[in-house]
């Protein structure tokens, strides 16, 4: 369920890529009770000046490691949840790839949960009652 | 009004991806009371590892195929509309482009009605009186 | 805090893409309160095809010129302080590059404020108390 959209500059490889889509997946996985195997990401690489960021807005200091994920969810979450999400995020990133802590921007977006289809053309979260 | 977002991995024709956009376009108006000529998507290849999907989540069996399709409408619509689309999309996919239906994946994102520019810098779904 | 994705067609230069979002971001500040440095923006340009939009939808003539931006952003704006918002994009871009005003087209996704990290996997728009 959750959709993923990670935005990075190039000059890294697609192994590193990957291995930030792993990442955000276990996070995902043992930090807001998503479902195993409920993986659906965006990973793309963007030029020099696509990804526009300030160097050190509420004094994080970014460089061009910097990262965008964007995450659309199942809205249920508490602030706890998410507050330990981001933190497993960066913890991961920066213990698995070295990327600096700082260099982790990440947004959360919420929708119910028929707002979705996993192929098929069925509404799988919608329940029969529901 | 819907902002269609079409994540596709290489190897289709633009033919093909213009025609998924029509597709889709065409579901939205006859499932989600969508407005004729109301069609703004961004439709995206991705190279090899762009696109990260789990290929049986839910049992559904997934291919290079899959497409992600993320919507981001006005809020309203009943839950059997929304699965009147999903439907909709997938057979239409399935009928015009033979895409396997257990390769479209949707997700939408609902919004209030002043959340809209469409030029001009006017918000021209706000009505005077609202 | 705003996270903008700007989608353009290919044919404009690496300046006048950062132009744009300079712009929306000195509109974020003066209409919508966003905080000075606030500014995460992903810019992408789009071979033919990429972009598709109607040229005519609600009697506004759009062009090859045309542009979207999809802003997540904090909730809590009123209606008018939108207004004011796309007025001010348009406005602001059809001074600096010539962009006609119809070619502008704006969504916002709002969000709570527990919703961002900002770096360091934090919370940062959480207040303890919160």
């Amino acid at each position: 369920m959750p959709l993923v959209r990670i935005d990075v500059l190039e000059g890294k490889s697609p192994e590193y890529r990957a291995q930030v889509g792993q990442i955000v997946y276990q996070a995902l996985l043992d930090t807001l009770n998503v479902p195993k195997n409920d993986r659906f990401q965006v990973i793309v690489e963007h030029p020099t000046g696509g990804l526009q960021f300030d160097r050190d807005y509420l004094g994080v200091h970014r460089t061009d490691d910097c990262i965008f994920l964007q995450i659309t969810l199942n809205s249920g979450r508490t602030v706890e949840m998410k507050q330990r999400f981001y933190k497993a995020v960066a913890e991961g990133l920066h213990q698995s790839l070295k990327l600096r802590r700082e260099d982790v921007v990440i947004n959360l977006v919420e929708v119910p949960k028929e707002n979705w289809s996993f192929g098929n053309g069925e509404a799988q979260y919608v329940t029969p009652q529901s």
